[in-house]
């Protein structure tokens, strides 16, 4: 049955165990590795690969899309594979080998590591290993449910692993896009101009030559984790959505909005989805990521084209979408990262860029990643690509965490990752923080009237009073501006209770 | 004599006195001025408004390319006619002012301003007041040194005045090349491709119905203040061209390398004329301000082509650049600033970035505006602009200050302009640190080997190992990472000497 999934018969000959293909993967080398947040990735190989270290220790540089399903980063790490990791992952047993210095990651904005590796600022991926729906007749590569880097690691790589995935439908092939920009210096514009444009071909070009073995799976993504929309996200979309419909009143938008990126997880999708009863009209997304709510507002009828890199869904919605494909098919399009990403496209299309902080300052810096300065959590992901470019560059967090132990909104950040310069909107169950066109000072009276949950008001209000005594474009008290994350390491607590 | 300037005849009974012009200049208006680095800004109209202040006081928002010379920002400031001002400059009475929390300073990447009133994300200009060496026959307008923000300033504004300046040689007409990005949602890409493509007009396109004053004026640019190298700044050019020479011996380059953007300052001045003892050939630039070593490069036989948005010189280089403009005038170009520091021309072109970071720490974060985090010195211009999407991202500084009272490489940086995503070269006179494709704690090793001055080195090593000990992506002991910064507030040095 799978022979149908490779139409260049000549390649037929190439298929192999997973072991077989694990075993071309070899100690020292750089593998680029198929999957962008827990979809597409490939899943045979990786597993056997750690089986494998477990008995004979191998050490690799792994690059992916984004993250990786099926426990495979865990997998990997408990098998001691993983010296370089870059640029993304979200999972706890990697995140905490990164945070005592064991893997060496790598956290990048997820449009640039394949630019890094055109210019060879990167070591190119000797082995390339790719989940596909199935080979061209001419030997090219028809991703499944996540393009990510898989393109360009392909492209770039001496050798290429294929895993054919029989779980995934083979009526994905014509959903992708796949666009390469052209080489330095004669680099011509990204001909995009609208978000359903397509503007590259169906499948990964490649000579089949390098394609050196190809696996036959039969296992599906991993479900998606988003919580379904609790209070104080639902009213974090609320404040959102009625600053969106005051732009549109203001004439600064029309009633279509711009194209809209979501970031992954809980507030983002409890965002979209309050969309749903919204008065908005024919939406679009220029997205990384299609979630659940992506498939609910164009089921309501809300939107009309969703551009993304993977689309990662629950469980529930998993078999809907994929097994009607064909409802959804003319309204998608999935394109590698760095053209879903790309600040040419971003700042051109105008887009809406809401992504989750883990905590902001009092003058609109905000932190994605480190947990107190010095903990990885997940990585900064597409957020940079798109908050730098956005038209509206929109953060959201919960004001509080740990049952009101953390506060979001803190004196200073622990660590930077969107400059005040680049963020537009802060949003909190408390409210919404507008900061275009605003001084540091007049920034951090809106953010502590509005975003700032009631527990921490007070303090924060105390600490900006006597930093603006001292003076300064930008006023803090030093000595003082890290204390609520000194305290919490401390006694787990920002504020003595 | 003038009249000539001024082509359109029917303009010609708008000349007026700047006192006259700047009566039209009403309290709580938005004010576009043209100007960037002391070049090309409105001369009169500004000094007769800070003039008519002292009698009859009146605030403006005031908006301009970047900095404006001739004292102007301080006429202003002392005149309390500001209230508020975007988005850079270098003025230190205007930025005592600013540190004090008088004027409301807007901190902006170069790229964003105009496009921030396109959108109406700003309050538009209510007038424009823009420096021209003429007037054309449509009664466009034809900017002097600088084009800066001036074209979006008029094309927004519902009035404008010109200053005809008449010390500014005719035949900077012709220089311009005028482009402004179509609207969204039908924006298309912009088709420049190459750093010597002209794209639009020599004169900034609007109805002369508009122009409400013309003012006469023969006052020249501010000198430029730059230093000659010394020791310091010769040793970061060193380091800098050896990297360079290294890296088109790896093969990721030409000898021509990449289009070249140099900030303003004598440190990155020092590194341009470095490069005249290049073995490098046919450079191009693709930068915000031409400065003497442009203009030393292309007399050498270096540089091919040099594109701006303007043109700041010594007073030795001035009367020869402009008393000889014919010689140079095939080789340069000046662009709205919007298009000098666009992303999506950064990227599509591949630049080489060199900007000059005030602090930098041991994971590669640049602080580049305030001085111990709180005062600002002059804005992040259009460093962030090109440092995002350039093909390498180089921040210089010499790595002490101020006698060894201060290390410019700190444990963590006390405010954060370019986050540890977007930087990847640092140097300083100690040497280079190529910070590409590392993880953070490999970047603190190469850091504190290559770049970090002798008496510093081993305090800086002491901090990294002991928050090395206590884990975490990015080490930091929270309580310590700012307290070089707290002990040079309290006792003008950042160690004990």
């Amino acid at each position: 049955m799978y022979r149908d999934r490779i139409r260049l018969s000549s390649l037929h000959s190439k298929v192999m165990s997973a072991a077989d293909a694990a075993g071309l993967i070899e100690d020292g080398m750089t593998v680029g590795m198929s999957g962008f947040t827990r979809a597409g990735e490939a899943k045979a190989v990786p597993h056997a690969l750690a089986e494998r270290a477990k008995q004979s220790p191998l050490k690799i540089s792994l690059m992916t899309g984004a993250s990786l399903g099926n426990d495979l980063d865990k997998q990997l790490t408990e098998a001691g594979v993983l010296a370089r990791r870059m640029p993304f992952q979200v999972d706890s047993t990697l995140r905490k080998a990164i945070n005592e210095g064991k893997v060496m990651f790598i956290d990048q904005h997820l449009s640039e590591t394949v630019e890094q590796l055109r210019n060879q600022q990167l070591k190119l991926p000797d082995i390339a290993v790719i989940e596909a729906v199935a080979i061209t007749e001419q030997g090219h590569i028809v991703p499944t449910t996540s393009v990510g880097n898989s393109a360009s690691f392909a492209i770039f790589a001496k050798q290429v692993i294929v895993e054919i995935n029989l779980a995934h439908n083979a009526n994905l092939e014509g959903l992708h896009d796949i666009y390469i920009p052209t080489y330095r210096p004669t680099r011509t514009p990204i001909p995009l101009v609208k978000v359903d444009d397509r503007i590259g071909s169906t499948a990964i070009p490649i000579d089949p030559a390098k394609i050196v073995g190809i696996v036959i799976t039969d296992q599906p993504d991993s479900p998606s984790t988003v919580l379904a929309p609790d209070e104080e996200t639902r009213g974090i979309a609320n404040h959102l959505i009625n600053f969106l419909k005051q732009e549109v009143d203001a004439g600064r938008m029309t009633n279509t909005l711009g194209p809209l990126q979501a970031g992954i997880g809980n507030i983002a999708n409890a965002v979209m989805c309050g969309l749903i009863d919204s008065p908005f009209q024919d939406l679009t997304m220029y997205s990384e990521v299609l979630q659940d709510s992506t498939f609910d507002l164009i089921d309501a009828g809300k939107l009309s084209f969703a551009s993304g890199s993977s689309i990662t869904l629950s469980t529930r919605r998993n078999a809907d979408v994929f097994g009607n494909l064909e409802r959804y098919k003319d309204k998608l399009v999935l394109r590698p990262q760095e053209i879903s990403n790309h600040p040419e496209v971003v700042r051109r299309l105008g887009i809406i860029g809401i992504n989750t902080a883990l905590e902001f300052d009092l003058y609109g810096n905000v932190n994605s990643t480190h947990v107190c300065g010095t903990r990885m959590m997940n990585g900064i992901g597409g957020s940079g690509d798109f908050a730098r470019n956005a038209h509206l560059a929109i953060f959201v967090t919960k004001s509080i965490a740990k049952g009101g132990a953390i506060s979001s909104v803190v004196p200073m950040v622990s660590h930077v990752d969107h400059t005040e310069h680049d963020v537009d909107i802060l949003v909190t169950e408390q409210g919404l923080a507008d900061l275009r066109g605003l001084a540091p000072r007049e920034r951090a009276r809106v953010i502590i009237d509005n975003c700032v949950h009631p527990d921490y008001r007070e303090a924060l209000n105390d600490y900006f009073n006597r930093a603006c005594e001292r003076g300064g474009h930008t006023p803090h008290i030093l000595r003082e501006a890290l204390q609520w994350h000194e305290n919490l390491e401390e006694t787990g607590r920002m504020l003595a209770s």
